[in-house]
């Protein structure tokens, strides 16, 4: 049986910092892990620009809860449903998700969580363990899942590695001169063709 | 972090086969889990008595279409959006389930598949893995999540055990009796309080 393990941004929603980054004005925020593959030393970068502007995580909620789904997203979810099932795996934190999987109808979601003060500010970041997307990916196949992983920038690229099928879903040049064996699609209906192609030659 | 890994069929919908029962006048697949513990054996009896009878998996998927959620598993299952995530850990099997996981908003769920051949007849079943509930809960463990597990019957029984906190659901009198160790409650309203107190006490 096969089941879909998703990045979140850049594949089905737009990207979280680079919106916080244009509503404060603040453009230090917005580097993402397509700039800077470290992903802690990023985080600890975006939450000293946080604290040193007074940005709080209720400011962040805000923004993120005016972002819409990328264009086609939505679509390809109810897609997936009654076919193929899938995990929503992510470097984010429960407290910026919410208002996005209720958009997207509640999926299942793997990420980290934030230390948040009486005030609001965010204190601290923790990453549920080292290598979390590929050790999502290995616990499924520990469960005698094949899994299709999906994702478009360096903190992706060792989840797609451990995947039976791992895809790049518009990545920027960088991320595909990099890892030039690894597919890349451009489009959701690209994405559905291979989802088909998989599970007629085999059991979703 | 917690997470909620919770059964199908006696939490939050009827026994289907009680009901494949009552709809097709065949007593003996009355029998479920909480009546014979040994799941292949059942199973195997199962389909002994549907090929004997030719029903076939589109009788078996319309019974199940007409299935309504117990009573409150659809408020329930709301109430844990954006409070904690859950899993529903089922013996069921992928072609069984689509009707229901449609109702319930098409949440996550492991189960099993089974082998039709090109006129609907269920040849064989594939069990997912040996002790294939308790292993989710232990790989959710390994991906650093504590688990909440709910169930009602014996083959509930492991994933409780496995599980930082099993309670079971409107258990018959028997798995009460050979369990007096494992907390039990009769309604979501107790179970809501129980989830409210263990998030209070730790991170979402």
């Amino acid at each position: 049986m096969y089941i879909v393990c998703t990045d979140l941004e850049g594949v089905l929603v737009p990207e979280v910092w680079i919106n916080v980054a244009r509503w404060t004005g603040i453009d230090e925020l917005k580097l993402t892990t397509r700039d800077i593959s470290d992903y802690s030393a990023l985080m600890t970068r975006r939450l000293e620009i946080l604290r040193q502007h007074g940005i709080t995580i209720t400011d962040i909620q805000k923004v993120i809860s005016l972002l819409d789904l990328m264009p086609g997203a939505q679509d390809f979810i109810e897609w997936l449903h009654g076919r193929l099932q899938m995990i929503v795996v992510s470097d984010t934190f429960r407290e910026f998700a919410d208002p996005l999987l209720q958009k997207m109808g509640w999926p299942l979601l793997f990420c980290h969580h934030l230390t948040i003060d009486g005030n609001g500010n965010i204190t601290d970041f923790n990453l549920r363990q080292n290598d979390a997307k590929k050790m999502v990916v290995k616990k499924m196949q520990e469960l005698n899942y094949k899994v299709i992983a999906i994702g478009d920038s360096y903190n992706d690229i060792s989840m797609l590695r451990q995947a039976e099928m791992g895809i790049l879903f518009n990545p920027p040049p960088n991320v595909i001169n990099d890892n030039k064996d690894i597919r890349v699609v451009t489009s959701y209906m690209q994405l559905k063709n291979i989802i088909r192609d998989t599970i007629d030659n085999g059991h979703k």
